[in-house]
């Protein structure tokens, strides 16, 4: 690259299909960029208090601990996680994918005794192995899971696993980061415990923030704690002297103000066109592309029941240059998807139809693409053999 | 407020002169609201390589763990004092404001063996209290102090605190949220080990970011720790496979794509000023605010060697009433400027001149503005008495 530091920068424009980031909406870009204000600022304490109202909603609780992180999906991890293990407390962790793996990681570095449960990669939990190894091991405090394993495409039953875990006294926390507003979700309904997400998966909101929430249990759980959380920017019962309900605001940290007037206008976009149709909307984009990957010969890695519509797992054909294909995609096309990771690396993509990206012209226009692009490196493939 | 959250949230404008967030270049606020590409494209990876070329500079070091964390400065205080102590690692820590008591919490609850040392808020760190400490208690492995006190608006002398840590083998960890761009810092030159900074001082970007680097020899550290990291996000080792020199990037976590477009710009920004500028610019401003201040016949709380020019501490004089006082400057004249706290709440305000705040147009619009609020209080407080 022939660039300076002392040029702008100006972003390429990529339709983004991959795992998340997803697609922003110009109204979200637009409200980002409006003029910074104090984090004390009463203006900016009424905007909080909508965030959190409309996050409530749209996890279905009245949990009074819910708020948005301020960082990414995977410091909403380390804060549900570690505000609720002490060391050596025991937690059973599902992992069928890479972000039950990093769970245990997180869980192990905050002193527990991690039980970890897998499960084939591309397959979801199964609710039952969990409750044999509830049986099988005593005094098991927390049962840690993801909802939507943003690795594979898979989606597992949240309600069965969480009643289970209430059945035997552990209070649950759950990954939601990719199945927020794209598949139903209801923390009360269910029973969560703990759960965080990320801005930048089905709210079609810029990266940065991770959305959670704590049940009553959790919180009085955290509140007789024996040791103190070991991050003191993550510990709930500091933070929500900031983010708390009716009290006066006490300084903690400075919010990250203007991604919180992106996340407020994602949150308005959501409830105006309501959850159930955004739920319906990835669902008929997902229906849609499925078709249409028949279509090309190509196949879905997850079975039917347990795919997610927003996270979509496709195998490459044997005939196919991973790496290539989707430079191509990217460089000739602007349009961004995954590759596969772990043991999927170089055997699937990865294709987010998420918030903004659940729309049929951006389905239709992936699949034209991606025919275009399979076909020419078949071809290049061919002129190079002859 | 009749406010639905259904319609969208406008931000009022305030000049914002308290202890940040700073005011906010519409460029930056215009970088900010560029399409989101993914945290993986090579575009974006381009632009973190510039960011880090640009923090260096900034922070006068060619440490190659260079970087933004991804989340406000407390997180970036979380990040340098939990990536260095292990439990049971003796810290001493300086305590002549909030930030500096803060860290003590922080490594408190990652399980260090704290030696605080205070001094009176308001005024500097002591170096030879430092050597004293060093000498007195044996098996101190660092040395924690806060550049620029944003509570109070001091400055120590950080080469000194340095020199003499070095001396007994002590890595330094500085808390440089207010000093960045607004005096000079020489992490090199000073030999610190581990420095965070805030993207909403004197950068003059929003908040959510912050700006850290770590020495080769605290970078050695971190590899050869007995325990891990407590917190999987912010352990370095990790991280830096993301924002590392010049390998493959791995994915640790979903970057804030558009906070850092923002970032790039602001440090764009500063370099084309150039450091040298920016500071000589914040220095200008203090001394037009200090005369105006005099003239107003009120004072500041710091001697004046040790005041920083971008966080002014102003007494309140008797006769004034704090919080309407503030209350006024906000809602009838969109001005904004920070309370005290601790044992200085109610005793003084304080003035930032961060960043894009410290402007000639802004210092005088501030003094004018506090004269009338002033005039109209003792207006009303006479009015009330006769």
């Amino acid at each position: 690259m022939n660039r300076s530091y002392l040029e702008s920068f100006l972003p390429p424009s990529r339709l983004l299909l991959g795992p998340g980031p997803s697609p922003v909406a110009p109204e979200v870009l637009m409200a980002m960029a409006g003029p910074t204000i104090g984090h004390l600022d009463p203006a900016f304490i009424g905007l909080m208090s909508e965030i959190k109202t409309m996050l409530q909603l749209a996890f279905g609780t009245t949990n009074d601990v819910t708020f948005a992180v301020a960082g990414p999906g995977s410091l909403g991890m380390d804060a549900c996680v570690l505000n609720l293990i002490e060391p050596g407390d025991k937690i059973l962790i599902a992992r069928n994918g890479v972000f039950g793996t990093r769970m245990c990681e997180v869980a192990l570095r905050g002193g527990a005794q991690v039980i970890p449960l897998d499960f084939t990669w591309g397959t979801p939990i199964d609710p039952q192995a969990i409750e044999d190894a509830l049986k099988e091991h005593k005094d098991i405090k927390f049962v840690g899971f993801v909802h939507a394993e943003t690795s594979t495409g898979v989606q597992s039953d949240a309600a069965a696993i969480a009643a289970i875990a209430q059945k035997y006294g552990a209070l649950t926390i759950m990954d939601a980061v990719t199945s927020l507003a794209g598949i139903p979700i209801k923390l009360d309904e269910w029973g969560i415990d703990a759960v965080y997400s990320g801005s930048q998966k089905c709210l079609s909101c810029p990266p940065g923030l991770s959305p959670v929430s704590f049940s009553p249990r959790a919180v009085e759980h955290v509140k007789h704690r024996k040791s103190r959380v070991l991050s003191w920017f993550l510990d709930i019962t500091q933070v929500m002297s900031y983010w708390g309900g009716d009290k006066a605001r006490a300084y903690h940290h400075t919010a990250p103000v203007n991604s919180l007037y992106a996340l407020h206008e994602s949150l308005r976009r959501l409830h105006v066109e309501g959850i159930e149709a955004s739920i319906a909307r990835h669902r008929a984009a997902h229906l849609q592309l499925a078709e249409g990957l028949t279509a090309l010969g190509l196949e879905l890695l997850v079975d039917e029941p347990f795919r997610l519509p927003q996270l979509n797992a496709i195998k490459i054909p044997s005939t196919i240059n991973d790496a290539p294909l989707r430079a191509s995609l990217l460089n000739d096309f602007n349009i961004e998807i995954g590759a596969g990771l772990g043991p999927l690396a170089g055997k699937i993509w990865r294709v987010g139809l998420m918030g903004e990206g659940a729309r049929p012209q951006h389905v239709s226009r992936l699949l034209q693409t991606l025919d275009n692009a399979m076909e020419n490196q078949r071809n290049e493939a061919i002129s190079l053999a002859s």
